[in-house]
């Protein structure tokens, strides 16, 4: 089945997105110009806010996975372009929504939306993007794509009402962490996936693979992404350090803590992450607890489990630049905590 | 075509909703039923939001409009029932966010759900309604079906984005009022009404005469219910009166009463709607400027005028027990002001 070479490259080079973003260079000048010209309205709200948000832009990685899966996967039309956008409308529906849910300040390092138009607006242009997002599935007009990304909604919704519930409960275990962050961010990285392998009419096992791959390199990537809220500087992550604490939001890091502490510690955090009593140095306080019980670096080990995984679903595509710029893309997600 | 009877019925009896209520009972049950069904999830905090909202149920008009609408075209399937439904989750998502939008205290009657449950929860158990209700159409398997109820969906959030736009605008005009009643109302009652002649297979003229139907009894149905917020009982309407006026939105009444005043009344506009300085008495005062020009009878007066349009839009119709139930709903729309 073809040459096979050793795609791993250059080992010393630290891990980057560049090889994705380079392969979908193209395709994603497209995607982003069809987001341009639907997310519009005669409702000039609409695309100033939507334009901040989808400008701000992110690092457009889930677009990115439909549009690589597709061509990995040998497709050769262009309809992944548009399923693409429709992935990134569901994105931004979400984090406009999460803003809102979250009262954070920061969002890829500038003001968030609801801090500059109100939660109100950040609610209906939500909504308006996701609607939006449908009519673009429709226009697709494939019911598989439509049941695919209808229940990845509902699912994500379904995980952002878990992680409200869980917000502030010490108890959280490390199950119930791991379902809230499979639905809220691993479901979508699956679908963006999936779509790929499906739009390309593959069979069953390489859409699954696809699916597989997404959920795995989601669940690493939103492990780490709890991770840099306790680690990162801001000015690289581009979104305020200590928001996670600030919120009581029970992320992996301080379940690990919070379970291998003593009473003593336990006390910290119930007083600060549940009763959301906290006063200065607690936050210090908190990163020294979670270095004393290595919950950082144990959470990045436990994202490195999901990314191996990850990995071997892609084991059944043969070697294509695509494999190989996802497995630098598994390495980058978890090599970014560092 | 049929023996043409009269159907006007008894035109001493007050117009009410019980001779579309009767005719639908049986299917509503079924839409209700599966609304039930469909709202659940393994996260209990959903059914018990949405079951809060759902169960306190208001008049379930739009899944209504799609069943009698269907059966008034001749349709026997059972396709209209998950439509329906799919029509009732659409509308109770927009309500859980516009709930958020206005911080209003009641929702018919009831503590409105986020007062309850907070703001976040809100937002997100209306989306994943938002989703279930893509889901159901889905598995309907129309792509038209799709079409029309996304792109209804897009419409009304960008009628919900004008009406935060033109709130506390005292320059708002009628026209600008019109414009976003009909997005963010009639849109959803028009694409309500428009499903039910496509699932029943008639052709193109009766699908627009439906659309048309719904379209302007939504607008009716708005005005009236904006001005039943200066005029109604508490008690009769299951509302907070004054609600509109507390938060400066600038419905018809309003739009009147400034257009059609001196100088001091646009004074006493600006300060209460644009600044929303309100002190104890002004809405009895704005009641009082209302009375003076007019407002609340003229606003009748215009609704009446859409439901005359509503009504002939139902001409081409054949005289059925719908037609007649439809008619008496155009009534009942109005005459509930008084």
């Amino acid at each position: 089945m073809g040459i096979v070479v050793s795609l791993d490259g250059d080992r010393g080079r630290k891990p980057s997105l560049d090889p994705l973003s380079e392969l979908v260079a193209e395709d994603l000048k497209a995607v982003n110009e069809l987001i341009v010209q639907r997310m519009d309205s005669p409702v000039e709200l609409i695309p100033q806010l939507a334009g901040h948000i989808i400008a701000a832009g992110g690092k457009r990685l889930r677009p990115m996975l439909t549009l690589a899966s597709a061509r990995m996967c040998g497709y050769s039309g262009t309809r992944h372009v548009a399923l693409a956008a429709c992935v990134e409308f569901l994105h931004t529906a979400t984090l406009l929504h999460d803003d809102v849910v979250d009262e954070s300040d920061l969002r890829r390092g500038l003001a968030s939306a609801n801090t500059l138009w109100g939660n109100k607006a950040s609610v209906l242009v939500g909504d308006f993007l996701f609607s939006r997002s449908f009519e673009l599935m429709v226009e697709d007009g494939s019911l598989e794509m439509l049941g695919i990304l209808s229940n990845a909604s509902a699912v994500i919704a379904e995980g952002e009402v878990m992680q409200l519930i869980t917000a502030n409960d010490t108890e959280t275990s490390e199950t119930a962490y791991l379902e809230v962050i499979q639905s809220k961010t691993a479901q979508l990285f699956a679908a963006a996936c999936k779509i790929g392998a499906v739009v390309a009419e593959r069979p069953r096992i390489e859409e699954e693979a696809l699916d597989s791959f997404g959920m795995n390199l989601g669940i690493a990537f939103q492990m780490i992404d709890d991770v840099l809220d306790y680690s990162a500087k801001q000015a690289t992550l581009g979104k305020s350090i200590g928001d996670d604490f600030k919120e009581g939001k029970m992320s992996l890091p301080v379940i690990l803590s919070f379970r291998r502490g003593d009473d003593e510690d336990r006390a910290f955090w119930r007083r600060t992450v549940e009763d959301l009593d906290q006063n200065e140095g607690d936050f210090e306080h908190a990163l020294h607890l979670m270095e004393k019980h290595t919950a950082l670096e144990d959470s990045v080990e436990r994202a490195r489990h999901y990314g191996a995984i990850a990995r071997d679903a892609l084991g059944l595509f043969s070697d294509r630049a695509e494999k190989s710029a996802f497995n630098e893309l598994i390495d980058f997600c978890i090599e970014r905590a560092y």
